[in-house]
């Protein structure tokens, strides 16, 4: 029996000596307050004591009052289970899993599921074991789920490390690991099914290792129906969810096949408005519905909360106040089993959100394992910053590059290319064909078409691979932006005005261990070191980055005249795959839907 | 990796196959009904895909239909995943498990969670083990929840073996066992927490263990709320169910506590009605609302059904028929961590019930593992019967009694003495004292005052105790009536007009190697050998039962005239000493409240 269980086992004997022997007590309780009873589905008075990091019971808990129970007025106040959020990464944050604890805390999130597939494929087991050492001195609830494929596509992209079926015993069996997160390995089912079989019968490997010691799987089913959604399901064990599911009607034919829809409402992708018209409109049961942020900045954090914000968001849309806070307490503890949180309820931990306002989701205190942690938005407890070790800050593993790395080369005066064509706010991109002109056999950016070379940079020592195309729409007018974010590889991706400015970006990124850089006239307008991985600071708090990412999309507009917000998130997502139609990896400009690379100029 | 994980995975790959590779079709489909969907509790007409064991897919799957698939028309029924039942004791039907399957797979039923606490009272770990081992050999899905604590009270009954916390590991790591089950024990709150806290230290032990290998624990709290009820769901480890619920009121305080409420509508006790009020009444979410039948007799197997009686009942009682059938499919599912039955859905077991009238839960078709089982409630698959080995067949293990063993003595003519007070159809039992002739030294059982010697003789060749008492409301005239089944821990119980009658009654059930014996005036009216632990026949199939029960039944009215029914379902409860009041073992006549053991006759 593990240290883990025998420590619980003791604690559940002092509770109930607290319960049946009528000289202890309780140390606090919360009294006064209205309860939000996730498993009955009701709210109605009664107070909550507390022992240690434990809930006694609910209810009428007078006689656990003693001279030395401190009790707390929650008058007219919601007492609610600490909020889960079943699906995020901390690397889209840019913060180490402390920083965003502590924008999160305070926002009644008590339980964080995060899948480090951002650091896996740049640090691989190790990597992904460090984020794992760090939530281990943290007072919310963390687990991962992890990756059990990377790179996502063998063959056409080089990630740092590979992760497959081998690695699952190592990576599954830590008690911090909840189980294998999003299996995007195969989202995309024909191609896979017909230019990959052996993805399926290694995940299929890693999937059954994991059920094998109770381990969760999570799914990636976007756009999926029928035999294919069906597919997926099975290759995940038979019981998945999905964070990708983005109309009313994928939604009820996932609820239908089973699936836990992860209703994702982050700071880039919303889905929950559409979703959730299956509960409102069709009247499906909503046991199976959970929200997830996937992805957040810390500036949304700051200014709209957590997981209490898309709570807000889900009442606003004709939810019940309780079965939408069910979404993200009881409902995610039941689809990955934890037997501690979801519920107000005897022997559980108390993890508490006191919410002063239900529709608005103002959360007034957060209580974590039994003691107040914020208060009014703030922090009350004391959370030290965290610092990653120098093995995980050396990630970049490559010398600089030279402009005539980066050429793209052309025959003649005129070249028919290839360009990735940007859609705003989305993963997804377009793909088209431009005639551009060829100076000394190097084809030359156009702003007139909007088209610009669209680079990416091996950085993991493996390689060296430097990977060309185009890019169309992204309405640069000047300098180039490089960064060490570019999913989910995250080699160096770069785009500019002109190939010298381009190397220069690509270069000062190398020279800042990762980060984004932004170059114009061969002078560094902005930059910001992602040291941890080449995805994460561990030397700014959630403000400073917040700030100072404000200040990169100022200067982006301002100084390169670049039309599209947010341009580095969405840089960062050009290199993705697994998602259609056309992408840039460092092996070149890929074909997502045909499993192929092409070249950057028709021949 | 276990053999079963392998095996499964592998299943998973053929599943993806038939789905993706348009040349592999499906084995058998079931076309034009009505799909029962457990999760988003709807009805909607889809057919079902089904290869090898498994379901394909719900929904259109005209695609998957080959030239050798089978189809089946079930046009206008309704498909259901089969049903659960959560809290069930083969040992009640006196059937072995497989006998019990034979009348339980054509209504419907295709998972039993079994708790062999019976048989482990008589004969231990080994005697489950046994059990065990006869499940595996069955079609239907059986798992077990184990006692950890036997005898229940310690220091006031003997059972056969102990068990206890350290017999968790040999037998929790089982696959075909789910978990603990009713942890008793600690059901009488206050008097074990004062008289036998080590009985607590002992259950958290071996709660935590099975916690740490992911196993469930069952609860077993009648009549508890507030603090007491507090207590008893941390012992079990914060996440436990309860099948003695009774009222409304309980109903409503125990799902708020987050407990899993098993709804008991068996052959003797039948809660639901009362219970159900808090979902139809109260309007309280139903997730944690499960239908269980604890105990079933062979003739109501026979004549009403099993789980689909209950699902039938509770219609009856203004349930929404799929919001009454998820209580026992996905609920269940949900509360035990299935993750492969109790929603029709790609991947799952292909267990399943059509049904041709929703209303009265008329079964039309079973399959099992994607066979067909049952049609019209006859089962269309071999099921050999079932013999156990003669090392459990020799569970009676003492000497024939005589009368001076039997006497029950007092000095003078008159004494005071204590009888338990039979309540018909309930466990519990009332205490008063009566007024008695005495004869040559020996109490004289009173027809006219209707109080007769109760008699436990231990037969477990431990100590040889015989415990005596009193017992008021029997209403027998004549003769005797033994029987090796005894709460629980299943000494020979003997009551009768005289004791020459209740001697031979006592040595019959230990000449039949156990079972039920009726004597009037040395000879035998009737009995029933059950030699299997004294407890369970496999020499005769559910139907025989049955009628030999009737018979009995029949025969203790004709000829012994008892006014009670079922008198030996009711004798063999007067002996188990977790319910109030008085009750007898082979130690005494036990105050249950008090934790003492009382003379029979008052000095």
């Amino acid at each position: 029996m593990q240290a883990e269980n025998i420590k619980e086992a003791i604690q559940w004997r002092k509770l109930i000596d607290v319960l049946l022997d009528s000289n202890q007590f309780a140390d606090l309780v919360l009294k006064g307050g209205y309860i939000i009873n996730t498993v009955t589905r009701e709210i109605y008075e009664a107070d909550v004591a507390i022992k240690g990091e434990y809930i006694l019971m609910v209810g009428d808990v007078s006689e656990l009052i003693g001279s030395k129970t401190k009790v707390e007025d929650v008058k007219g106040r919601f007492i609610s289970p600490g909020f889960i959020d079943s699906h995020m990464h901390f690397e889209s944050s840019m913060l180490t899993c402390t920083e965003f604890s502590r924008l999160s805390i305070p926002t009644g999130t008590t339980t964080l599921i995060g899948d480090p597939h951002e650091i896996g494929n740049v640090l691989g087991v190790q990597g992904m074991q460090e984020m794992i050492k760090e939530v281990k001195t943290l007072p919310n609830q963390v687990y991962f789920t992890v990756p059990c494929a990377v790179p996502d596509a063998p063959g056409l992209e080089t990630p740092g490390f590979d992760v497959n079926s081998k690695h699952m015993e190592e990576l599954l069996n830590d008690p911090y690991v909840q189980g294998i997160g999003e299996i995007q390995s195969f989202s995309n089912i024909h191609p896979v099914y017909e230019n990959a079989p052996e993805l399926i019968d290694d995940l299929v490997a890693a999937v059954s290792y994991a059920k094998s010691i109770g381990k969760t799987v999570e799914g990636n089913a976007p756009g999926l129906f029928s035999k294919e959604l069906a597919a997926h399901i099975i290759s995940g064990g038979t019981h998945v969810s999905c964070h990708e599911t983005t109309t009313k009607e994928e939604m009820v034919e996932k609820l239908r096949y089973g699936v836990s829809v992860f209703m994702r409402e982050g700071s880039s992708q919303r889905n929950m408005a559409a979703c959730i018209r299956a509960i409102t409109e069709e009247g499906l049961d909503s046991r199976r519905a959970m929200l997830v942020s996937d992805d957040m900045v810390p500036e949304d954090l700051l200014k709209d909360g957590h997981m209490n914000d898309i709570v807000k968001r889900t009442i606003a849309q004709g939810v019940d106040p309780v079965e939408a806070i069910q979404m993200a307490t009881i409902n995610p503890a039941t689809h990955f089993g934890f037997k501690d949180v979801g519920i107000l309820a005897p022997g559980k931990r108390a993890n508490i959100a006191v919410i002063s306002d239900l529709n608005e989701m103002t959360i007034d205190q957060v209580y974590l394992n039994g003691s107040l942690a914020a208060e009014k938005g703030e922090l009350t407890i004391n959370l030290g910053s965290y610092t990653y070790p120098e093995s995980v800050k050396k990630s970049v593993k490559r010398d600089p590059v030279n402009v005539e790395n980066l050429h793209i080369q052309a025959k003649g005066s005129r070249a028919k290319v290839r360009a990735v064509v940007a859609i705003p706010d989305q993963n997804l991109t377009g793909a088209k064909e431009f005639k551009m002109n060829v100076s000394n056999g190097v084809v030359q950016p156009c702003l007139q078409q909007d088209v610009l070379p669209l680079v990416v940079v091996e950085r993991h020592g493996r390689t060296g691979n430097i990977g060309k195309a185009f890019l169309n729409g992204f309405k640069l007018q000047s300098g180039a932006i490089a960064e060490s974010v570019a999913h989910d590889t995250h080699n160096i991706i770069v785009t500019g005005t002109n190939y010298e400015d381009m190397v220069t970006a690509v270069n000062r990124v190398i020279s800042m261990d990762g980060g984004i850089a932004m170059i114009k006239d061969g002078k560094v307008v902005g930059d910001l070191p992602l040291r941890v991985g080449g995805l994460i600071t561990d030397e700014l708090n959630g403000r400073e980055v917040s700030e100072k990412i404000a200040e990169l999309s100022r200067l982006a507009e301002s100084e390169l005249g670049c039309g599209i917000h947010v341009p580095f998130m969405h840089l960062s997502f050009w290199s993705l795959v697994t998602s259609p139609e056309w992408k840039i990896t460092d092996m070149g400009l890929i074909d997502a839907d045909k499993f192929e690379i092409l070249a950057p100029v028709v021949e």
